[in-house]
């Protein structure tokens, strides 16, 4: 068995399917791609049994075939030659042959058998058990880039360590929370023919961020996984089969008390302050007039301490209230290119809302933050 | 006590010195910079008991006063500042404030007693104890770069952890090795009025890597300290006072065959062989003949090798002989810039000489590489 194909597409295919191959696994085989030749194109899969991605390309052959390469080794191997033709050929040794103008490598193979089926999603416009929809991939990147940093990193409870994916009759939904933060990301302009709640896990969303171009993306969902096709790779993923929590509810109505703020100034100046927040609690303390909101953090380990002010516009009574600043940092951190940001609060007990300032014409954005207590 | 100093002259400053301050230190004392303000200057002193560095500027006060405040958090604040006035003020109670127009930073800070004596070498024409140079910083940078990989990380001869400065009739010689590798490169145009070998500590040379720039570096040197003048710091450091092994004896004068090779094409091809040598021994073969160079690497571990062949020109009888990859490859890496590289060789159990075919006026360069046994 033969095939012959351009090392640098090659490597561009490769390149786009190694995130799936898992670091550290307790299963050796899935540290492996699986390598299927037929009729005249090298499909290539890769999975950690969570996500798997697969992509194609044209080679020269006559024969079909499939086996299992290790997956670092090779890409490594096709990553460092230069632009050549990459004769692939088995011997009867159980070796798989490289074979350029100028040099010959040798790897071990093992039996297709061995490796994990992959799940498959075909679509059928006639199934009913399959929804379908069309995305522009850059406004899904943008949507998982504002929104996977508060997916929660606790076992205690799977939901909410991936990200809520709800077609709704206003548009597509993403929630993520952790407990302590909230994103409540709503796409007006993306609509599906259904009402329905999916919850991705947190290493298919870390992938499609790396993956998504601008092209358009075929999303086919089915109670249990997800497929997600682009122009020249297939990412499917199982769904966390929990309910996602009820979101709503912890979303505070009533916070009638608006600061308005520059998002850069506040931002600096969150970034100054964690130099002083004590490193356990990250603490830092709003102290809210009205027109100036003062930032002051403290760390008596170190005793060390810091205060500024930045000029606000708050039209609620004068109030105290403690935050972890590394949360607040991450949430200015994904507020990217707003000039100004309002926070919705109530008191120093309640979730505070963070809005931009300049609405969306097709996008809702909310970031909800829990305080801290100030005096412990 | 109080003085005046502009944020950015002040970051720049605490840039330079911060490299001399230890990231793990049993004398958490180090961690800190010694601030001396006196007529009208400040000046900050970081040290390791090893290196040191010092480097000052002009700021607004009337007294004087020294203090120890904590290094990475002041340079911390103080880069995160925009472009103001940082107006430092002591407080009766052991704080040093840092007031701008906006914030105000409270640190502790220590008495300048507990600080360790950084030693200062005073320029003296007359003391016949302390030699002088000038140097090109640039051109010490390099050397030092070309250099630096070679020395030893072994405790055991602590000689060669150090860079030898060998200042001879033909010019300055910087020698690094340890044992399995040696770099023997002489500055023919850096000459000095004396004869004499200093070995300097390796922090030194990796400091001063990052901080020489084009301007030129004033040296003075006594048997246990050398200085090394900047425009705007200085750094001096403790000589190592082992005697440096005889370098001259290990460098072979027969080894009478030679193979020239494309740099660059034999640096692709180990960086290759890289992927196939045992994580053990790092083991690649050379198999030379007249024009033909064949690199090889086998990985029994996990059953994978490669073999490819480089162009080369070669006037010996055929060989075959083993080498480090990671050395042959940190060599290449070296010598860089040149087109062809000769191997000078004689026998498989003999160093080794590489060299680049196109010689520099004022630089004699000399890498040696001793091999590896094939036959385990």
């Amino acid at each position: 068995m033969e095939f012959k194909v351009n090392s640098k597409e090659l490597e561009k295919l490769l390149g786009k399917i190694i995130p799936a191959v898992p670091t550290r696994t307790p299963m050796p085989i899935l540290e492996n791609f699986l390598f299927e030749v037929k009729d005249g194109q090298l499909t290539v899969y890769a999975t950690d049994l969570e996500i798997s991605l697969k992509s194609s390309l044209n080679v020269v052959t006559e024969e079909n075939i499939k086996l299992v390469v290790p997956a670092r080794l090779l890409n490594d191997i096709v990553r460092s030659l230069k632009e050549t033709t990459i004769h692939f050929k088995l011997t009867t040794n159980k070796k798989l042959n490289l074979i350029t103008d100028t040099g010959k490598y040798s790897l071990s193979y093992l039996d297709p058998e061995e490796y994990p089926e992959i799940p498959t999603i075909t679509a059928d416009k006639n199934n009913k058990d399959i929804n379908e929809v069309n995305i522009d991939g850059l406004e899904l990147k943008q949507a998982f880039e504002k929104s996977a940093f508060a997916m929660s990193k606790e076992e205690m409870r799977p939901a909410m360590m991936g990200t809520l994916f709800e077609f709704t009759e206003e548009g597509l939904r993403f929630v993520t929370t952790d407990g302590h933060r909230l994103v409540n990301l709503l796409k007006k302009n993306i609509k599906a023919n259904f009402n329905q709640q999916y919850v991705i896990p947190e290493r298919a969303v870390s992938v499609l961020m790396k993956v998504l171009d601008e092209k358009e993306v075929k999303i086919h969902l089915t109670k249990t996984y997800v497929s997600f096709k682009l122009s020249d790779i297939e990412l499917i993923t199982r769904l966390i089969a929990q309910k996602y929590p009820d979101y709503s509810s912890v979303i505070p109505l009533e916070n009638e008390y608006l600061m308005k703020v520059n998002a850069k100034e506040i931002h600096d100046s969150i970034k100054r302050m964690m130099l002083f927040s004590t490193s356990s609690t990250r603490r830092v303390k709003f102290s809210i007039s009205k027109e100036n909101l003062d930032i002051s953090a403290e760390d008596l380990d170190i005793g060390a301490s810091g205060e500024e002010k930045v000029a606000c516009s708050y039209n609620g009574e004068n109030l105290e209230i403690g935050f972890n600043s590394a949360y607040v940092n991450d949430i200015l951190n994904h507020i990217v290119g707003e000039e100004e940001i309002t926070f919705k609060l109530h008191s120093p007990t309640k979730a505070v809302i963070i809005e931009p300032v300049q609405k969306k014409e097709n996008q809702d954005v909310l970031m909800l933050l829990m305080p801290v207590r100030l005096n412990t």
